[in-house]
């Protein structure tokens, strides 16, 4: 795995905003009291190499802003994905983007699950190191401080697919028009007539949520409409926490007409819960969904839904990581792609 | 990308029923009238060798049935795993499998798709000769002679998941019991009282569906029901062709009362003709699928399916794969896992 050294020695260009870079790799191993093989070594994620020695030398690496020179040759034909968690086909969708552009670009994609956690644990960022690739996609996940500055010191660009968290004005990332959307899916049960409208949101750490939440609100407090807090559920965006939630909204004394399920495996959940209960959709409730998954269209009734350009989105990601990794400035460093409102069969007036 | 040379000239044992290896990496560079490090960089999946160079080289590994030695320390932290195409949560829960073995052992998943191949590009064999995975799976599709004959010399070991074709007694391959899972599911469907019952296939190619076919066949025979030809409508596991057979199926004047969509997607698919001409679900029409996805319990009404269990299904090939790299003989190098019935709501007794 370990490539021949092609020991990058030379400073590079400071990045704007950054403090120029003061060492060369010369220096780093003088400092560290090491041979610069050593210091190439770390680089290069060989395990050869002391965890002493190792943590010393990441330390100056990261203290002085190492940044290894662009060495297009010595990358290994490979673009990193990794996902959060791989569940449902939202993670499919973003693959087949990332593969698409991966394919022309004559680059194979390598798979990793943070496995729940929100930032992928240390063991990976040195795999990352060690192997190499173009770029890094983080979807729904972002990198802590340690992981940043050992990516930015191998010269590994990253960006972040709809970040969870906020990833910081200089993390490069690609969205979705959250709040749009949450705003178009309220306004769509509007102006159908209803005034009772509930929401199941997703996670409150993950901005997506958030954004949809407020645009809800949003559009409730412009039409002049109460946001009632007892109707705004928490959910985790998986089906069965539209399900429970859905059941808990829909036994209510005053339940809501409508509901706002903020993703696709949510609104499903709700309508197990409004099958059990006995409600028909759309007669008796409405239900607007988010993604626009290909399961939206197959469920009976269809489901409305904000549509989120997931694979458009995972290819504009990919393609802004492979610029970054041509050193060359994107025309932007955060960019959101639009949703839109698809009405189907889940959505109708409310019962008189 | 490319190691240091570990040039391994040694023979290794031959595999049973193969002829013994005769030739040492020198051997062959002699033959070809180049270098032995020549070879090495050919065996490396290098781009610094010229294309007639290389093609000689290739050959005479071929006609030696040359394989490298077990070279545990210069593989790349990689499993390899090829999609014949990359749709519906079907994959998902393969790659979760794969994912899970992987993260066990310390290893990435690089993934491809054939992008609707049953064979991937030549391209890709030398992609994974150059990036020396621990193993490759494929999923869904095969290799050509000269691709088996690249990983071959390379000890780069594979797996086939749920062959697509006939891949050989001596390609190792995990599948699931699909004709006993066809048996089941029409079975199930004669238990309830229904006699006229339709299947709408896969492709002919696949060997999985021609198994469910076998498995209805032999489940309308041994009850003494007869198999009508114009019943058995050829589809290809996708949704739309549910829905397209689905109509045609449920159009004619002797129309089924029951069908077996054999995969889950095309029962979704038949849902949505069966809404589309008023036929309600059980009542009308009972729908057996086959997988088992998430999404079959979600539907209105949930789905009675045959569930193959493909997480378990690629957690083995995964396995399976890293055994062989051992050379740990595996127990057996063709597996199936057992499929089962799970009954919902979608099956009922025909209409009086």
């Amino acid at each position: 795995m370990t490539p021949p050294e092609p020991v990058e020695t030379r400073t590079t260009t400071p990045a704007a905003g950054r403090s120029a870079q003061t060492a060369t790799l010369a220096e780093i191993a003088r400092e560290a009291g090491v041979s610069a093989p050593t210091v190439s070594k770390v680089l290069n994620g060989r395990a050869d190499v002391a965890p002493a020695t190792r943590s010393r030398v990441e330390e100056l690496l990261r203290a002085h802003g190492y940044r290894r020179r662009r060495a297009e040759a010595s990358r290994s034909p490979l673009i990193d994905l990794v996902f959060h968690e791989l569940e449902s086909a939202w993670a499919l969708e973003v693959i087949r983007g990332v593969e698409n552009v991966a394919r022309g670009a004559g680059l194979s994609v390598v798979l990793s699950e943070s496995a729940g956690r929100l930032t992928p644990g240390r063991t990976w960022a040195d795999q990352v190191a060690a192997r190499r690739p173009h770029g890094v996609i983080l979807v729904l996940s972002g990198l802590d401080e340690s992981q940043r500055a050992l990516l930015t010191s191998r010269s590994i660009p990253f960006v972040v697919m709809d970040p969870a968290g906020d990833p910081g004005v200089d993390v490069p990332s690609i969205g979705a028009t959250n709040w749009q959307g949450g705003l178009a899916a309220t306004r769509h049960l509007i102006e159908l007539g209803h005034t009772r409208i509930g929401a199941i949101t997703g996670p409150s750490r993950m901005m997506c949520s958030r954004a949809r939440v407020d645009g809800y609100r949003a559009a409730l407090e412009t039409a002049g409409l109460p946001v009632d807090p007892a109707l705004i559920a928490t959910g985790d965006f998986h089906h069965e926490a539209g399900y429970r939630q859905g059941l808990e909204l829909l036994r209510r004394p005053d339940r809501p007409t409508a509901v706002f399920a903020l993703n696709d495996l949510q609104a499903l959940g709700l309508y197990e819960a409004a099958r059990e209960l006995g409600l028909r959709i759309p007669e008796d409730l409405s239900v607007v969904g988010f993604d626009d998954l290909p399961v939206a269209r197959w469920v009976g009734p269809p489901l409305t839904s904000v549509r989120q350009p997931l694979t458009e989105m995972a290819e504009a990601a990919a393609r802004l990581v492979l610029d970054l990794g041509r050193e060359e400035a994107p025309v932007a460093t955060r960019v959101e792609l639009a949703t839109s409102l698809v009405v189907r069969s889940s959505t109708a007036p409310p019962p008189a």
